[in-house]
């Protein structure tokens, strides 16, 4: 792809700062520049030669920039989107990295109304326990996939450009609708995250809960991993997707409460049946998705 | 500790083969007897040099045996227990690896009560995704948790005999009543493992599971991982402690109304104080129980 000349990454963390990382790999960029609420990161995401310069008013920032990645936690959206709403200029693609969509776009009409032909949502499927610069890594993105979400109003160009730039950090691109975007994730994503964030917490508040992680094996470790995320991204993904996640949630709970159901009649054959058909979907899909599986216990 | 002479298994899956495994490197066993319900992984723990021996009835499999290892699904507890009571003789010794105990317990009491000086029921805290003879491996156990739980008819050698066989696997030997046990690990262990049977089992029931499982990615692998169990020794384990099972259960189900609540509320401080007490639990127990982490993806 041809270079970009100056890449703003507003949210120099796990996500964007992975980005910056690999489009300097790959020497497809001149200068990155970092925006932020806080300038603890920035300093970090410079030291670690992440980015190139920090920025404090997006209208320096925005001076020249070819491309703008908004890869803050999607709750900042809204504010981020009004703020740079003035100072960017015709031309200037920006695309996002959030991890809820409708929401995202949403911000996107309300105020970036004049600039709906360069801002073209997307949604990389990468992630890692640890958040933060410390954290980004060059390679994050290779093979993994990034759901780019077009609006109707995009440019062709614009849209051809974008999916250029996540494929040239390793990535594969799909395309959907945000609205089927935010279902699948709430399914896939979001709901487990909940569903851990949940469980470590209930027990955490135990009485016995020195007692309860001391016994706590393997299995817990990799079951509750994602509970080891950031909080207020994922306070914000759910808000953002409350209404898909929801409905995931009690999609859930009515499958809990039918092997409540099975535990209290004891019934061992249809216990089994449930375990058998999820533990051939589980081994079929890991099989495929990781052929290269993570070593067993 | 003193070299066994001759050592039954009974079940040469991945839990008794990998004992046999240890103390067959660790040089402690002279002759080790398999036996179990079918031939084929009988045979398959023979050619891997698991067991020197297949024995298809117990009489010629506990003649002489130093030690007995009851190494199959909980759910056979009952009938092993009746079926080696008659050809058992004083002095042999019996620990059993059964992630439940109050029900082994109850088993033992009904069948082997001329022999409860000499029957100390432990559960080793290991597994790995795969199972059968092919997975075991002689370090299954190094630096695991072995939880002892003796009756209180049981001879202190008995006791200390089959705490220095666990030991030479490489364990770490714990003590509790056998109701702490089944209280503790259905909240660590039978929950979890309930939880991700349960979704996987929700979502390859969808329309749109095949979607839906092409965008899952390593939050899920993780969180799912132990829905790859063996189901029959899930379905045992689950019917054996369902008592605390469902407790465990109805205290999370509680905690996911909560969840849903602020979803629906919109609460954002609410959800990011659970995610927060929930993270920070989980990555200091994460640091404490798995000094080494594993790799981020």
């Amino acid at each position: 792809m041809k270079k970009l000349d100056k890449l703003v990454v507003c949210g120099v963390g796990l996500i964007g700062g992975s980005v910056a990382l690999a489009l300097r790999r790959a020497g497809l960029v001149n200068r990155i520049v970092g925006v932020g609420r806080r300038p603890e990161p920035l300093a970090q995401a410079k030291s670690l030669g992440i980015i190139d310069e920090v920025s404090t008013d997006w209208a320096s920032a925005l001076e020249g920039a070819e491309l703008v990645l908004l890869a803050m936690p999607v709750g900042q959206m809204d504010a981020v989107a009004a703020s740079l709403a003035a100072h960017l200029a015709p031309g200037t693609l920006v695309t996002d990295a959030g991890s809820t969509k409708r929401d995202v776009i949403e911000a996107i009409y309300r105020h970036l109304g004049a600039h709906l032909g360069t801002v073209v949502p997307a949604h990389p499927i990468a992630g890692a326990e640890k958040s933060g610069p410390a954290a980004a890594r060059a390679d994050l993105y290779q093979g993994r996939k990034v759901v780019v979400t077009p609006l109707p109003e995009n440019a062709p160009e614009a849209v051809a450009r974008v999916r250029e730039v996540w494929s040239a950090c390793g990535a594969l691109i799909h395309e959907m609708s945000p609205q089927e975007h935010d279902r699948v994730f709430a399914a896939v994503s979001h709901l487990p995250h909940l569903l851990a964030f949940g469980l470590v917490h209930d027990l955490a508040g135990r009485a016995n809960a020195e007692q309860l992680f001391s016994y706590a094996a393997s299995g817990f470790r990799d079951f509750t991993r994602v509970a080891g995320s950031h909080p207020e991204m994922w306070r914000d993904i759910c808000l953002a997707n409350r209404h898909s996640l929801q409905a995931e949630l009690d999609a859930y709970l009515a499958e809990l409460a039918y092997l409540r159901a099975l535990l209290v009649a004891g019934d061992g054959p249809a216990l089994e049946q449930v375990f058998s058909e999820a533990s051939q979907a589980r081994t079929a899909w890991a099989d495929k998705a990781f052929p290269a599986p993570p070593s067993g216990e």
